[in-house]
């Protein structure tokens, strides 16, 4: 039995001071089952994506969401981890469970608070999500300035591509209302380094790293048989797993490895080629990422990306529209929510339910690709409307 | 597809100063993988179960399996979390992912490195899996208190019978290579307070309480219509996962609810009764929890177990052995660790293939109940042998 996706909620993103983590979980979850049209009592199973790693004290929270109704007692619960793909892990493992006929309708939350601890406490947190014998010391803005440092050993400073690729995310979000940075920023204010973008760790600025942020969504899932009773239902084309080694010693720094893989298994399972996608959703968590992805996904070959990305194929209206959203960059970032979110971008546009500004008119198939750690843990959907 | 389990693996329980989370997890891989007698080539996917809560600082530990081989890259690894019961959590999602048909062979590792931290730490850690708006003060002798408490006030003062399984859980960790603690504690011991068996939080004395372990454990699944190429097979007669409320408030301490009904699905999964059981590995992660788990799989109505437990029903030879490798108590408690070592343990006496001395003689069903946090997250399985 294939799932299949029929409604989705999304808190929005940002620093949410006044909401708690279980909050957000509640309030993306209640979204999610209102959007589906059905009741907690439909509900066969919730999962969680969640990475945590010392952000809040609940270590343990995976039956949070029972607390939606007291129908809900008794109900399985389970959380998914993959860093910052856990979002991607609970989507992939309720698939699993539909798939294998033991639930009928899955609840799959993505959840994360960030913004309780100050950033160096999130930065040690995030750290947790490297190889630590080696790496204990490396904070992520550090172990994606190594991908950057050695493509640009290898291919040539690439700053100016990397502040072309904030610019467009940043105004993408202006048409996201539940982006967590609405603002403009114009390229010679991402190309400079200056008091407002200082270097974090070189050669990444802070406007190449998606920012701290609060967030949840989630999405119902159900068995394809049962698509007759919803308003619209999205289809998996393809859904791809793949995990690199943890360490980076040894990796190749100049691509992710990984999503490559991934990336050609997906486009095979789906039967397509890169050209039939209409947008796709990738895993930006820095600027240095999403040129990377662009070649993993086919977009140029491995050093080639920036005169794509100088043409413009990559913005709306360009060959390949990518994250259309705003992406992590500036839709923001709470690590186990994003895949998740991502997965809902994808529906939407593939719904024509994006919001009026965002959607891309006539998708039919969409590209996610959600990574954890330093492209070790790799999901890459392909989505399509079923109804 | 079904799900059965071809091998396994089991590092010995206790405390391994010499040997890292990351060393632990290889060692029971490789003796499974073995154990299995396949290669690592032959693994489509990886499912660790591990709690952590900052007991080691890999927070993203999903892929430190593929480290067995070279030829683990780019496979699929995922970390499922539900306290104590993330063991279970990670059988139950291979289950899913084979039952799917989207995975043939699955590596599944529970693993745990506690003393890395001192006792406090490890208290701190462990009352993560609490609800921490109401519980955050908690530790989880504190939380098994209340239960005991509840049991006490409502039954009478249950001391010796609580010291009763302490001795038998002692007593059967004799027979077990692999067990944390293998030394005899006699009925007077277990029931007095002293200076070497003081009040933990009362009234749960030192040897009301599982020890701190280091330890992993690893299975191999595969799909049902492979098991042809294998030795020995054992299946699944029930699965049965429910989640309970995280907060304790407004839950009846008496008992553990969740448990009498993933029991009771159980067994009507199943087909069976109680006394189709050979045997059964529970979760005793305190006296008292044994004790309520009795009652919940309908040993003794509630509040009467103390008069089967005095009988020596769940002692070896009696109507139900229970925890007959030591349990938690005596075995160890690596928390991601217990639910597949439990179910190890099951499938080693359903095949006949448990150390000779604990060995319960032609064993055919064997009952397996995990659980995470306060009777939140509950696993039952009914194991039996398919070849």
């Amino acid at each position: 039995m294939n799932a299949r996706i029929v409604g989705w909620g999304h808190t929005p993103f940002g620093v949410h001071k006044d909401k708690s983590f279980e909050t957000l979980i509640l309030e993306a979850a209640r979204e999610a089952i209102a959007h589906a049209g059905i009741e907690p009592a439909d509900i066969d199973e919730v999962w969680l994506g969640h990475f945590n790693a010392g952000m809040v004290p609940a270590a343990f929270a995976s039956s949070l969401a029972l607390g939606l109704d007291p129908v809900m007692r008794f109900k399985p619960a389970t959380r998914c981890e993959n860093a910052c793909a856990s979002g991607g892990a609970a989507i992939y493992a309720a698939r699993d469970a539909i798939g294998a006929g033991r639930v009928r309708t899955a609840l799959v939350i993505g959840a994360e608070k960030m913004t309780d601890l100050d950033t160096r406490g999130v930065t040690q947190a995030l750290g947790r999500a490297a190889y630590q014998p080696d790496e204990a010391g490396l904070s992520f803005p550090g172990i994606f300035a190594k991908f950057a440092e050695a493509y640009f050993e290898a291919f040539g400073d690439q700053s100016e591509t990397l502040a072309r690729i904030a610019v467009k995310n940043h105004a993408n979000a202006l048409n996201n209302p539940l982006a967590h940075l609405r603002k403009a920023f114009d390229l010679a204010a991402c190309n400079t380094v200056s008091d407002r973008n200082p270097m974090i760790a070189a050669p990444l600025r802070l406007t190449d790293c998606s920012p701290i942020s609060d967030g949840a969504a989630a999405v119902v899932m159900v068995a394809d048989d049962m698509v007759g009773d919803f308003p619209r239902a999205v289809g998996f084309r393809a859904a791809v797993q793949m995990n690199d080694f943890l360490p980076l010693k040894g990796r190749d720094l100049t691509r992710l490895e990984a999503a490559h893989h991934a990336f050609a298994a997906a486009f095979d399972a789906a039967g397509i080629g890169l050209d039939d996608l209409d947008l796709a959703e990738v895993h930006d968590c820095f600027t240095i990422a999403e040129l990377m992805i662009c070649e993993a996904m086919g977009l140029a070959s491995v050093g080639q990306g920036a005169r794509l990305i100088a043409e413009g194929a990559t913005l709306r209206g360009g060959r390949l529209p990518v994250n259309v959203s705003g992406g992590l960059k500036a839709k923001g970032h709470p690590v186990g929510a994003t895949g998740v979110s991502m997965h809902i971008t994808a529906a939407k546009h593939v719904t024509g339910l994006a919001p009026t500004e965002e959607q891309i008119a006539g998708a039919e198939l969409a590209a996610v690709y959600n990574m954890g750690g330093s492209g070790v843990a790799n999901y890459c959907s392909i989505l399509e409307a079923v109804k």
